[in-house]
């Protein structure tokens, strides 16, 4: 059962697609009390809460803090606050077991037992808002139910579940060329290659660097011929450039985001001096996504969605503040004084990101004019949302690949999004687990971390734990900063190794793809914690490093350095599956903990004692690794797990946008 | 069998003690081939290295690469390479088992399969160095030669065994006093309270700011009053103000680090623009230790010394630099070009501990002009040497509390060391853990790291947990940055969660201070990895959050949120301890995996099935809570484990100086 309380007068998110009535009332807040900041609720030694899709720390929440605030911020330790999505769905678990959303865009803060040890506070800094109150049967319920609330979650093209390569960036197509031979010759399966912002001329959206990318339209189809999709980033900000046509569009329309005197805001980002389309806008947000034709007509049917939080380096604002430290000096310059320069360091690094550029912002809502801050989370969403919508327009029918970096809830339906930009940190293996159950919760299916750590210099081991762990995550695709080692698989010593773990995603995909549909489609979690399927078992509750996915499977990745193997908790008797390139072993184990031995070549999982999985034969394997496009053929899959039982199979034919009518489901 | 290649013309660094007749000739590097960069070892695929003292990642060093250079980084995540301290000693076990010392206080590269899975690749950056190869009867028997080399650790008071509370900074008298109120009133154990930067006057050395404690010396003696010792900061900087004696004298006899022309240097740090001490001349040394009078005349009785790498906020040449980039703009400051502003915003975050600083120091070793950058990890050492020698004049033949950020292989004799500036983050606990055992491999004895984190804000968790581990590390202090929660215990909920947990480590002071005795005069590690004790046994071999302590306990302490309990592995079988301030349950465990309860107010802990450990019985819990200077009456005894096996009792006085005759071994 859901409750809606509406406090004052929100902006519509579009979070929520099959509305409820209001009840309102603070009344009806009832596990609630309305406190002076905010909403208080009173939480039992033992109750667990669960959620806020995109966030740090545990897959239990309580203990800590949390700002929905979308922020670009790449070096995201265990203290950080916001991350780069928003999403303010949460199920507290324990003496009542319900559900709560808080639909408003603006900054809301959850304190989970942080400040007081029994207290679960919600500070919005805005109070326009509805409170959502979802009571169901279990936690598994109260998710579908809240899913059906904010809609269907969106399906990538088939061969987005492939294996897929990044790198900011590729500077050329030659340098292209290389990964996509650098692969091949090694054996190892690729699907996608994609191309960050050098790509552009001038970091300007919807144009390419002719020079490094001559031709493209028939670079891509070359591409294509060897089954590479080429994915382009998109970012949010537009050069201001004249000549530019999406500038001087933009401008022409009154499409960007305005200061309070009604002139379009200039910020900083990539290309240097930008203006931020207003896809708060639905006239902006159409004309934006149209923009994409550039390059569908190419042949292009992937792209990645950036800088959207949006991220700021600075502002004129900004600039105008650091000038303003600069001018008491008179005279000459090098006379500055050296606590004038610590000022001035102090001031420079405040510039990016900066909450008074976000509060200078203002949006035209469709004719109303609100200003940035109150509405800031819906600003990626948007954008991909009008990215979405265009596509629809210009592939119609056909399904694009489409993430984005910030999100909010209601973007689940257009798109998916990585895990934002991470580190080559062995915990951050750790923290990718731990977000994909909770953004399942808000929808979000298609998602990913950047396999081997965006920031900082990956290592061999570190690369091949983690893609261990991304076999098994709809998004999987590896990519690193500039600056970084290169950490493509081929540019490492054995590449066969590397060869064994990456083929098994290929192996995997009828059983992914099945039970991404699945989850889809009946607004079910694909991943999900131990905590949630054996709720009566204490140590199961305890156990965030594991993850139940579909109904059939448990994963348990190796996320420490030089570890033979690791503790896995059994909550019931399981197979465990030692799965690589050519075959796979299994073995029957009982309940209970263990000490599993995981070599680097592996990928190691669990099959419950009922459950089957249809996996791609070995034989067949080599085949579908550079075609996931099609489905496999019957004769082509082999079923790992107990053959008795039977597995309900859902397929379609990986490239339209079906109703849920058109998707095959089979009880094989 | 310790072999000693000499290359080039090293300088003398004091690390060794017990010398050993040169073998040269890269010949006998043996299991090392010379490279055109440095040494290289091919590692077999199950080699593990151990060592490295004071450095991030795993126990098993294997698989990242480490730089020893002393560096001030306190937000050091996985992929820093440098921290505090530089401790070239590994010991490589496989194959071949052995270790390898490199006596070099310059840069050090150790690449322990980084680059190539299999290689070892140790890389000087001046190789002017002394090569030691240590062979012996196994890792145990390795290090034991090993630290007889490099001469007997430091040891405390025994009333720096105590809890300790910390905090940058308590600003005045009335701000000590509601500490240790806060405490009593809670009647939770409390030893010492520091005095961070800001009791000084101005951040001067050897002052006392009287203004916020006046009558500093009957402020000392009204604390130790209540058995609590004042442990004030001394930092290596010494200010440049006429009139400070300290900096006059210095000027006047040269006893300041230089500049190439043979100036005294100038770097900025907390008082603003200072010179270092030359730490590594033996007359500036010997000046600069005696200047701890100042505080010893007023009863003071133990120090830390900080900022020791040495860490410089920024030096004229920084500065210099720049102003330099200001200065081709011609005309109003105002019209500095953004491009400029940013690069000045770069330039502005080098200035800290910036390399070409470094490299512009030098200094007279007792005659010898030598560049800082060569010597880099000896000047924390040193200054704590000064200290040290200048502390046995002022207090002879008495202890006194001494510890040091910086280090280097050596400083191990004159004082402790702390684990840096850490943060609130559970990893670090873990990191904590990971440092006790490869810091007693070379030498560090009375170390432990910020117990609740020093930057970031802490959770009442997380300090729980933390201070569950700091119960058993020989320095227990609570520390935490300005602007950060306040986490002394008492301001947190339901403080007697916190009584129980430092109650215990009271109770433990008995095996403790026992075998960190023994672990001195026997040159033992007081906590060792599983591996060193059960090398056959291959998930002891992988365990990386378990540690051995002396040879009767094994310690598994919680290191993640919302934690029911962990995995702990016994290597064989043992008695459970879950310890409280009151009393404790005994429960024999099998050898293997086992899922353990640990209550946030218990600390859990295990002692091998043969052997037990003395403990203040609860009866007299209480007495030794406020006075731990005295040692426990046998009637105040009870044991833990099993009763009918005997231990070795090391005990002493507690605060003289004794040597290893005085110490009293009883087998009881």
């Amino acid at each position: 059962m859901v409750s809606k309380i509406r406090f004052g007068n929100p902006v519509p998110t579009g979070a929520v697609v099959n509305g409820t009535a209001n009840v309102n009332g603070e009344a009806n807040l009832r596990y609630f009390e309305k406190t002076e900041q905010g909403f208080r609720f009173r939480m039992g030694k033992k109750d667990a809460v669960y959620g806020l899709g995109e966030a740090n720390r545990g897959i239990n929440k309580r203990g800590y803090q949390y700002v929905s605030y979308c922020t670009d911020d790449p070096n995201h330790t265990e203290e950080k606050l916001s991350l780069y999505g928003a999403h303010n769905f949460i199920v507290i678990d324990g003496a009542c077991t319900f559900g709560v959303f808080i639909d408003n865009p603006g900054r809301v803060t959850f304190d989970i037992g942080y400040e007081k040890m029994d207290e679960l506070n919600i500070i919005p800094e805005y109070e326009d808002l509805d409170f959502y109150i979802i009571e169901g049967d279990g936690i598994k319920d109260i998710v579908r139910q809240f899913r059906t609330l904010i809609g269907q979650s969106y399906i990538p093209p088939r061969w987005a579940f492939g294996y897929q390569q990044c790198r900011w960036s590729y500077m050329d197509a030659d340098a292209v060329w290389e990964v996509v031979d650098g692969y091949e010759n090694c054996g190892i399966p690729l699907s996608a290659v994609y191309l960050d912002i050098d790509y552009m001329e001038s970091y300007k959206d919807f144009t390419i660097n002719e020079e490094r990318f001559p031709d493209f339209g028939n670079f891509v189809k070359e591409m294509r011929e060897k089954n590479i999709h080429l994915v382009p980033i998109i970012d949010a900000g537009v050069k201001m450039e004249e000549g530019y046509d999406v500038y001087e569009e933009g401008v022409a329309k009154g499409y960007f985001v305005k200061d309070k005197e009604g002139r379009d805001y200039v910020t900083a980002v990539w290309p240097g001096l930008t203006h931020f389309p207003d896809f708060l806008n639905s006239e902006a947000r159409r004309w934006f996504g149209l923009k994409y034709k550039a390059l569908t007509d190419k042949g292009i049917d992937g792209f990645w969605n950036d800088m959207n939080e949006p991220a700021i380096f600075y502002t004129e604002r900004g600039i105008d503040e650091v000038k303003e430290l600069l001018k008491p000096e008179a005279g000459r310059k090098e006379d500055i004084s050296t606590d004038k320069l610590m000022e001035l360091k102090w001031k420079l690094n405040e510039l990016a990101n900066n909450d008074s550029d976000y509060k200078a912002m203002y949006h035209n809502m469709d004719g109303q004019l609100v200003n940035h801050d109150r509405v800031h989370n819906l600003y990626g969403y948007n954008m991909t949302k009008a990215a979405a919508e265009g596509l629809e327009e210009l592939r119609p029918g056909e399904r694009t690949l489409l993430f984005s970096r910030s999100s909010y809830i209601g973007m689940h339906r257009y798109g998916g999004i990585w895990m934002g930009d991470n580190q080559a940190w062995w915990s951050h293996i750790l923290l990718n687990l731990k977000m994909l159950p909770s953004l399942n919760m808000c929808g979000f299916l298609y998602t990913g971390a950047d396999i081997g750590g965006f920031g900082s210099n990956t290592t061999r081991e570190l690369l091949l734990r983690w893609l261990a762990l991304g076999v098994f995550t709809p998004l999987m695709r590896n990519h690193a900063a500039l600056g970084t080692r290169l950490q493509e698989c081929f540019r490492f010593e054995h590449t066969e190794d590397f060869k064994s773990v990456i083929s098994c995603r290929y192996r995997l995909l009828p059983y992914l793809y099945s039970e991404y549909l699945k989850s889809v489609y009946e607004n079910e979690m694909m991943f999900r914690p131990l905590a949630f399927d054996y709720s009566g078992d204490e140590i199961a509750g305890n156990v965030e490093d594991q993850l139940m996915l579909g109904n059939e499977v448990m994963i348990a990745p190796v996320y420490t350095q030089n570890a033979a193997g690791r503790y896995v908790y059994l909550p019931e008797p399981m197979t465990m599956i030692v799965m690589h390139e050519n075959g796979e072993e299994e073995k029957v184990m009982e309940k209970g903990v263990h000490f599993v031995e995981m070599p680097l070549n592996r990928v190691v999982f669990f099959i419950k004692e009922d459950a089957k999985i249809p996996v791609v034969s070995t034989e067949y394997g080599r085949k579908v690794c550079n075609d996931t496009t099609e489905g496999i053929a019957d004769s082509e899959m082999v079923w790992l797990g107990n053959k008795n039982k039977k597995y309900q199979m859902y397929t379609d034919n990986g490239h339209s946008k079906n109703k849920k009518d058109d998707v095959s489901v089979m009880e094989l």
